[in-house]
């Protein structure tokens, strides 16, 4: 069974003014609500594939882990869409710092941070991992033709992990955050190593997306979409190659070009 | 100044293999911080226009306020991110049950509602507006004409108001959620009647779209993207008619055709 659509929704399909019954294929979208020793955490709402990695991912991405052995014990109910963590740490531990407005400038360069959790985990990617132009494009060809759900209910996003010119992780999810998180907890249960992976993906690069991106120290993002500014900015603070609007053989370099073998030389100072 | 858009960021532009610095716009992203009662509240980021919508709505959303009335004081410090909203009402009377997780079943319709502070705030639609194809098409269209951001950027939702064939209110952000708070907020202080409302919108149809527009009592959503399962399955439940993929001449009325004039006489039960 495909647990990331439903298919038979009864749909009256309108040609200009003429209507007609048919079937739609819909997206699914599940809540799944976090529960961290007993405590509930967070309730999301997501696409049920590969909600282990979610969760992982998730948990990684706020912070609470840093290793999936911090993690004792994790259980999944999927049919009440609750995920019971028992972590070594007491939430206690964490309470001070998680999702408090933080407002940085240091040292000269303010970094754009908002949470001081990010100040923690988000740090400067120094992989020296370089790619073509042609890579970019074709890496996107493939995220496109592996993930046909797009096309069937046009509710979906997708993410992978390029590695060495072939895509060895693709996760798919309404949310764009949790495509990335279901990579990032792959990658951290699998313990994963990232410095010559590239991320290939679907949605826009907010600075959400950036963050993920280098807590999990991977250096170049190639998107289908438009960035934000605040993104852009950490990106370039953070050392990550953010690439948008990767489309028919065009593509926009906003920073750090020097992993583009066509770029190496251009600076954007 | 535009608040929406930052020109200039240097950009290697590609085409095929051969790289061209240019001047891109780039989508505004800022982090805002609710305070309420001199308590973090969230931080949200957004597209920094209309701000004190947005904190009015995403309040209204969340059930912190039901009326206008409800807020004694708002604040908005735009240079620092932050909002700072006193309530008539102390937080811990919210504490309870706010975004806490809800698994409803019951009087044999089970409501598919997944946060408490829902299920007393969501309700169902009774307006008796009808429209014609046509409309939702006008709609459409003069959505994408108003809001040129989208073209510049590539970044940003709308969402807008019709009334009686107009667009009265039209609001733009980076966060689907945010651009229909945006207009929630403006309902809200202006005093808005809806009945005869429908809400026009570039982003796709997820749960908390229609527990939005639910809650604003509104009776038609007309969308350029995809509507997700439990989306689909709570407008149908909360009586609002959900309409997607209205795109060149064609769109899917999802559920409670009866308001569309050419489908009065559908049902798809």
């Amino acid at each position: 069974m495909d647990k990331t659509i439903q298919e038979g929704w009864k749909t009256v399909r309108f040609n200009g003014s003429t209507p007609k019954v048919e079937n739609e294929t819909i997206a699914i979208e599940y809540p799944m609500t976090v529960m961290i020793n007993g405590e509930e955490f967070a309730t999301m709402v997501c696409t049920p594939t590969d909600v282990r990695d979610l969760v992982i991912g998730f948990l990684a991405s706020e912070g609470m882990i840093r290793f999936f052995d911090d993690i004792k014990s994790i259980q999944i109910d999927e049919e009440q869409g609750f995920a019971h963590i028992e972590l070594y740490k007491s939430l206690d531990d964490y309470e001070h710092d998680h999702s408090k407005r933080f407002i940085g400038s240091c040292c000269g360069k303010s970094r754009q941070f908002y949470f001081k959790s990010d100040v923690q985990t988000a740090r400067t990617v120094t992989t020296k991992l370089t790619v073509t132009a042609d890579d970019c494009h074709k890496a996107m060809e493939e995220l496109q033709s592996s993930s046909d759900h797009f096309q069937k209910t046009g509710g979906v996003h997708n993410a992978a992990l390029w590695i060495d010119g072939e895509l060895v992780v693709i996760r798919t999810d309404i949310g764009r955050h949790n495509a990335l998180d279901k990579i990032y907890g792959h990658v951290v249960e699998n313990n994963i190593r990232l410095t010559d992976a590239l991320i290939v993906f679907s949605g826009r690069m907010s600075s959400e997306v950036i963050l993920k991106i280098s807590k999990m120290g991977i250096g170049i993002i190639v998107s289908k979409s438009a960035p934000t500014d605040l993104a852009l900015k950490l990106a370039d603070d953070l050392g990550i190659t953010a690439i948008g609007f990767v489309r028919k053989n065009k593509m926009n370099v906003y920073t750090h070009p020097f992993r583009i073998k066509e770029a190496t030389n251009i600076s954007l100072e």
